[in-house]
C-alpha cells in the first residue's frame, strides 16, 4: 500500500510542496521519521526535527514558515494535526480490513452468520450462535453454542468464548483472550477436599467495550457477569463470576476483580490493582496502581491508594513517613535517652 | 431445554402448586428471578422477593405459608436448597454434554483415544498421547506427544499441553491454560548474555484438580511440577518449575509461585500473591491477597500478610498505625519540643 | 527413545563399568533417580546418594572411588557435570526435534517459508509474512500479514502474532503468548467516554530473546514496542505500547510495564514488578519482586523496592520499622505519658 504525496494532498485537500511522486507506505513521528514515511509538524516544539527527520513527507499548517532548507515533501493543510488523525484512521482502517469466510472453518449449521463477515481460518463456531454483520474474527478462535456477537465486532486470533456468551455491538476481543469460564466457586467439604459449585450462568459484554489480550472474564454461578457500555478492559485483567463493571469505567492491566463486586461508572482503575470480592466501588473512583481493596468505597469520585487502600493523599502522607522511618525512629531513641537522663 | 412445573416436580418428587404446564429453560436467583426461570426460596431472609419475583417457578419448602397472593408456580419439597442445587447440578451437567469426534481436527496415528470421547474442532493431539475415557476436549487445543490425560477429564479450548506432560483423572483444564512450558532457567555468561538451561521435565496434574482460564504451569528442569489431587487454581496464575502443590490447596487469581518451592496440603492462598523459589510452606497456611512471601513458613495453619509478609496480626496492627503515621510523626516532634523547651 | 550405556559412553568418550547394555530414556537428578534413567554424580555433597538412587546409569568422574557396592553402572568421563550438560543439550534438542508441514494448515499464497521448517496443524500464515529457515512453529499458532520471522525460532502451540510484527533469529516463544496486539490509548471525550486511538505500529522481538506463556506485548502506536537481543521475559508479563527493553534483560513472571517506557540493557526486574508509563530505567538496575516504580532510575546497577520503590537498602531498614510499628508506638506513648508527669 503505497501513495504519493500527490495523491494523498488531493485526500487532504492541501498542497504539495516538492516532489508530487514521492511514496510513503507508513505513519511516522517527526522527531523518529524513516524514509519512506509520513509525519506531522503541528506543535512549534517540534519544529527542529523538520530539519532533521527523514520522513519522505511532512505534513503542516498553511502557516509553517520553513527558516532552512529542508528535505521532505510538504503538504500543506489547514489543521496538520487533525490532518494527520484523519490519515491514521483512514490508514488503520486499511490495513484492519478483512473480509470472506475461509474454508478453513467449523460453523455449526444452527448458527448464523450475519452480512460482511471475515471468519479465519480454524474458526469454531457453535450451535445456535449467532455472527452479526461486519464481524472480523480471526484465526483459532473458538465461540460455544448459543452465543451472541452484535454487529461490526472484531475478534482477534485465539479468542475463547465458552457456550452462552453475549458480546455487544462494535466491541473489539484481543488475542487469547477468555470470556465465561467457570467461575471460582467450590464448596468445602469435612474432609479438607472442596466440591466444585456448577456455574451456570453467563457473560453479557455490552457495545463499544474493548478487552485486552489474554484477559479473563468468568461466567456468572447464576445470572451474569455484567461489562457495560463503552468499559475499556487492558491486557491480563481477571474478572471473576457475577462482577459488574459500570459504563465508560477504564482498567488497566493485570488487575483482578473478586466475585460478585460492582464497580461504578466512570472508574479509573490503575494496574495490578486487587479488589475482593462482594464490594461496591462507587461512580467516578480513581484506585492508584498496585493498590488492594478490602471494603466497599461509598463516595464518588474519590480517590485510593496503599495495600490495603486508603484516602490518596493520606497513603502519600503516611508513606512519606514509611520512607524515613529509620531516622524517625533514631529520634524516638534520643528523646527516650533524654528523658532517662533528666530523670 | 425447556421443562414443565409437572416434570421438575416429578423429578424432584414434589407438589405442584399453580399453573403444572408453565415452563422454565433457565435458573436463577428468587432476587433477579425473570419469567422463564426457575427459583428458589430457602432462608427466610428471601421471602419478602417471593412476592415481587418473575421467576416463573420457586422451589419452597413444604411447610411455606404464603401470607400474600403470588404469582409463580410453587413446587413443593422436603429441602427446597438440596432440591435447587440437583438441579443446578442435573441443568450443569445437561449443558456440559457434548460427544462424538469433529472432523476437522489431527490426532497421531500412535495416539489412544478412549470410550466416549469428545474431541472439538482444530484439536491436535500429538505421538503416542493417550485420551482416557470421557474425556471431553473443547476446539483449538493442542496436546503434544506422549501425554496422557485421565479420564472424565474437560480440556476446554485453546488450551496448551506440552510434550510429555500427564493430567490426572476427572480435572478441568479452563481455556488458554499453558501446561508444560520451559522454566525459565538461563545460565549467565561472562559477555552478560545467558544462556539457556534445557528444560527436560515434565508436569504431573493429580486427580480432581481445577486449573483456570490462562494459568501457566511450567515443566520442570527435570523431574516434575506437581500439582497434587484436588488442587484448586484460579485464573491467570504462575507456577513456575519444579514446584509442587499439596492436596486441596487453593489458590486465586493471578498469585505466582517461583521455581523449586513446595507448598504443603490445604493451603489457601489469595490473589497476586508472590511466593520466591526454593521455600518450604507448611499444610494449613492462609497467605492474604497482594502478600510476598520471601522466607519459608515452618508452622502449620498460620496465616500471613504483608510484602514482605509475617503474621497477619502484627501485620494488621503495624498496618493500623502505618494509616496514621502522620499523627504519629507530629506526636514525635511535639514532644521534641517540649523537651527542647524544657533544657 | 532408548540409548544403552555403551552407546552413551561411546558418545561422551567415556569408560563403562558394570552392564553396558543397560538402557535408559529418560535423565534424572541422583537423589531423585528412577530406573530406566540416567543421573551424574560431581558435586561431592552428593555421594552418598549413589549408593542408593535407583538410576539405571551414573556419569562420574574419572577418579571417583566407590567406598561400598552401588548398583548402577557407571559410566567414567574426565568431568560428569559437563558430559551431563552435554546429555541434557542433546537429549533436549532430540526431543523438540520435529520437521515438515502438517497437512491441516493454512498458509497464504504470498507467504514465503524457508528451509526444513516445521509447521504444525491448523497454523495460519497470513498475506506476505516470511518465515526462516529451520523454524518450528506448534499447531494452533497464527501469525497475521507481512509478519516476519528469523531463522531457527520456535513458535510454541496458540501463540498470536498480529500483522506486521518482526520476530529476530533463534527467539523462543512460548505458548499462547500474544505479541501486537493495541496499545491500551483512549482519548476521553466530553461525554465520560473514549474515542479508541488508532495503534498502527509494530512490535520488535530482535534475535535470542525468550518470552514466557501467555505474555503480551503490545504493539505500538506509530513506530516499534522494541524487545531487544538477549531479552529473556518469564511467563504473564505484559509489556505495553512503545516500550523499549534494552539488550540482555531479564524479567520475571507477572511483571507489567505501562506504555513508553524504556528499560534499559542487563537490568533484572523480578515477578509482579509494575513500572508507570514514560520512565527511563538504567543499565543493570535490578528491582525487587512486586515494587512498583513511580519514577525515572538514573543511576545503573542501583537496586530498587517497595510500592512505590526507593533504595532496596532503605527500603529494608523502613520495613524493619514497620513490623514493630506497634512497639514503636507504644514508646511514643510512653514518652508522652513521662513528659506529662513531669509538667
Amino acid at each position: 500500500m503505497k501513495f504519493s504525496a500527490q495523491q494523498i494532498a488531493q485526500a487532504l485537500n492541501g498542497k504539495v510542496e516538492g516532489d508530487p511522486d514521492v511514496e510513503v507506505n507508513n505513519l511516522s513521528k517527526i522527531e523518529h521519521g524513516e524514509a519512506g514515511t509520513l509525519s506531522f509538524l503541528a506543535n512549534p516544539k517540534y519544529t527542529s526535527y523538520i530539519y532533521t527527520t527523514n520522513a519522505s513527507i511532512v505534513i503542516v499548517n498553511n502557516d509553517f514558515k520553513p527558516d532552512k532548507p529542508l528535505s521532505p515533501t510538504l503538504i500543506r493543510v489547514e489543521d496538520a494535526y487533525s490532518s494527520f488523525a484523519t490519515l491514521l484512521e483512514m490508514y488503520n482502517q486499511a490495513k484492519k480490513k478483512r473480509s470472506g469466510i475461509s474454508k478453513h472453518v467449523s460453523i455449526a449449521d444452527s448458527a448464523k452468520i450475519g452480512k460482511d463477515v471475515y471468519i479465519g481460518d480454524f474458526v469454531s463456531i457453535g450451535e445456535n450462535s449467532v455472527i452479526g454483520d461486519g464481524c472480523i474474527i480471526h484465526p483459532n478462535t473458538t465461540i460455544g453454542n448459543n452465543c451472541k456477537v452484535g454487529s461490526i465486532t472484531t475478534i482477534y486470533s485465539g479468542v475463547n468464548i465458552y457456550d452462552d456468551c453475549i458480546i455487544g455491538n462494535e466491541c473489539t476481543l484481543h488475542a487469547g483472550t477468555v470470556i465465561g469460564a467457570d467461575g471460582f466457586g467450590f464448596a468445602p467439604q469435612n474432609d479438607n477436599n472442596y466440591r466444585k459449585i456448577p456455574q451456570i450462568g453467563n457473560v453479557i459484554v455490552e457495545d463499544l467495550v474493548e478487552i485486552g489480550a489474554n484477559t479473563t472474564i468468568d461466567r456468572a454461578t447464576i445470572g451474569s457477569t455484567v461489562i457495560k457500555k463503552g468499559v475499556k478492559i487492558d491486557n491480563l485483567i481477571q474478572i471473576a463470576h457475577n462482577v459488574t463493571i459500570g459504563e465508560n469505567t477504564v482498567i488497566a492491566a493485570q488487575t483482578g476483580i473478586s466475585g460478585s463486586t460492582s464497580i461504578g461508572r466512570n472508574c479509573m482503575i490503575g494496574g495490578q490493582v486487587g479488589i475482593i470480592g462482594h464490594l461496591e466501588i462507587a461512580d467516578g473512583v480513581m484506585i492508584a496502581a498496585q493498590s488492594g481493596i478490602g471494603k466497599s468505597i461509598k463516595e464518588e469520585k474519590t480517590v485510593h491508594e496503599g495495600s490495603p487502600a486508603f484516602s490518596y493523599r493520606d497513603f502519600q502522607r503516611s508513606y512519606i513517613h514509611f520512607r524515613r522511618l529509620d531516622s524517625i525512629v533514631k529520634r524516638v531513641n534520643e528523646v527516650e535517652r533524654q528523658l532517662k537522663e533528666k530523670k
